[in-house]
């Protein structure tokens, strides 16, 4: 018997990744990753209890074999479904500081988070899709990265996160080369402003909605995933309407 | 009397331009602009004889006399309705030639074309999109420009296109950025590839489905135009599975 | 007789254009175009005096006849000389409103002045430069353009000197592209803050030395102009190290 | 006793890092560091016999540990003496394979060569510099790291690479904001090509000068030294004339 396609995303916390997660469960039976349960849970029983299907499972990325092991348990419980969608939203390596006070962990700690962790994310997440032209799969196979400001541009005391996130679209870039003429979809998604999540409940700007919506963010990455091959979009730009760049 | 939006696109010929103006037709009336009838009255009547509502107006968008013209038409047809938006997807400029071998006005055509003709329609679809926030609209306010690997490359013997192309751009973040903290959004899509239309129907590639489709082009600028103002997109590239970039 | 190799700078007032002239009139004798005869006297009064040799001429490089008769009279000065070094630095097309208020020819000012000069510039002096690798010149012919903040982005009410500049920066990579094979260099050097000129004095910084120094500027011309063709550098950013950026 | 300022090169072997050290051992001591002296060896003697003054000093840079302990003994060795200027020429972490054959080590590598191993360098170079303006120094202390294709480009199997080049110019832009504004100047010059070092002569090229001369090379790092504080250039590409990009 096949099995229903499934989608997995990569750090999921109360922001984000939740908005996704819901996206995606929408059309998808999904595994969700995050380092701590307090994180996915909230969002795995959401969806659970209003008809979609939804798996948490506790992973810190920057670990192959944590990593690893999760995706053991993945694949035993897909076992004969296509993966459809993968999405790598891993908030790790945020640090921001005098460049002369950074330790070397700090520093690193942006590229463990967001290059290693995406690393052994795409490791992972590209042999389980189809390896035929989309397997069945209604839209091509999609990967979509989560980038951010610092993906393009190196501030001023943020030499870590900068450093990693500018990887992770290097990453995002060659995976889209070399694995876009097989039709796996690869997407770099730039996240250019605050986010209206819990965490940033507090910040006030002088228009009130001038942060990004998650709900919006998610229904972009739908957007990317439905793309046909002939035409894919590889980067997005997100911003609110009263960012200044 | 309150009448419904309506949208307006530039540079319809058999192509993208009728793939947007079908999408778009979906949800407005809409209003297509091109130098020649013989391009847009065959998607004008499949769009009428199919339950739509669409208006072919003759205009040259790189003479501004005419331009005004043409919006004038349209303001009187459409008078009490709001713009909803407005896609600039004219192909004018393109001329490839050893740079020796270029006129002055080869050379200017690319400008003429791509940055002069956007210039004209900005100018005259920003007044007519609506002074309060949304009015009423759905969705936030919409202009779209249509951009090309030349966008961002200036290649051997593509002055004038690479010129016109990366002035477009100029003026589309030009734009993003002045009137996007007004609410209005602003976007700028590179088509990085072939697109598979009429006059593109004999180049034959390696894979038969390496050309860009129109209609999933279209759906692309149709999610831009969906997403809230908190959530802006502003540039996307759009390229076959199969390209080399 | 075979005379001593030449170079051109266009675009000479009292500022960069005139630096660029006195660091090329240590080496070559030169000739300096501007649209008027009281921006360059001065610096070709100068350098006459001092030991140099320089020829100004007037012409508004936007007017291909006009141009084209400058090239003559250069032609007819030069027989039998090789241009060893040309350099693009017209000012001209920056306008600064907001858009709805900005008319048809002050956007295509940007164009004209940056666009069409640089292709007017180009057409004359590529035919000038030696036909065979290096000619006998010292060091590669060189063929440099000034850019900008403005040729990388396009500000809220920049629309027109951005345009300009994207476009000036699209012709200098495809003229890198077409004519660095056949070993001629050409350059984009991209000016990020403000010149220390006779225009800019009264402009006051927090720190003093906040502006970019002409002589400085030349220098990185000249600088470029030396490089062996194995190592063409095609673009260098300037900017005071007060700058934000 | 006030000493000579001194300059640092580190990433030294028979090609780009010699030449740099042979030229800026033309106005300073020099330290140079490398993995294993044999690669600095040949040069340190050539400089130390022609009227120079080398040092060399084995290091990793990848390790914080060894890095510090080498500086301890630069620092000893130079008391009293400023730094002028310092170089990051590392080639760790070159790697080329289909994504999916990278083991994490060999991902990372990129990252820990280019990456880190900059960062170590930095954070011990940067305390070396004159607090004071300049300090007595002839030119503006400088740093300069060396960048690739890849540092731009995220190609189809060279996701390791690429990921520590994007990461290392992240840095470097991050250095530039924080730092520039302190007097000190950042640079990051991208080497688009093959050099012409032992490594590569058996490369054979259609155009036999089709190799990026690795003295040219040196004479621009030397160039950017030199450039006063007011007029600092961030980043210069350099390339074969040969080259297509």
């Amino acid at each position: 018997m096949a099995s229903k396609p499934f989608a997995i995303i990569a750090g999921v916390g109360p922001g984000t990744g939740a908005s996704i997660a819901r996206r995606f469960a929408k059309s998808y039976p999904i595994v969700v990753l995050a380092r701590n349960p307090a994180n996915y849970q909230p969002v795995v029983d959401e969806i659970n209890s209003s008809g979609g299907q939804a798996t948490g499972i506790s992973a810190d990325l920057s670990d192959s074999t944590g990593v690893r092991s999760a995706f053991e348990q993945i694949k035993s419980q897909f076992q004969g479904s296509s993966l459809a969608a993968a999405v790598f939203n891993s908030g790790g390596g945020f640090v921001r500081k005098p460049f002369l006070e950074l330790t070397e962990t700090e520093f690193s700690s942006g590229f463990e988070g967001q290059g290693k962790g995406a690393f052994n994310f795409a490791q992972n997440v590209l042999p389980l899709f189809p390896a035929e032209s989309q397997g069945g799969l209604k839209y091509p196979p999609t990967l979509i990265f989560t980038g951010a400001t610092a993906s393009l541009k190196g501030s001023a005391q943020f030499a870590s996160f900068a450093a990693g996130k500018f990887a992770l679209r290097a990453l995002a870039q060659s995976l889209a080369r070399e694995f876009g003429p097989k039709g796996i979809h690869v997407s770099h998604v730039i996240i250019d402003g605050v986010i209206d999540i819990p965490r940033t409940k507090g910040w006030v700007f002088e228009k009130e909605d001038a942060k990004l919506d998650p709900e919006a963010i998610a229904d972009s990455y739908w957007h990317l995933h439905t793309q046909p091959r002939t035409t894919f979009g590889f980067e997005l730009d997100l911003r609110p309407y009263a960012e200044r760049w």
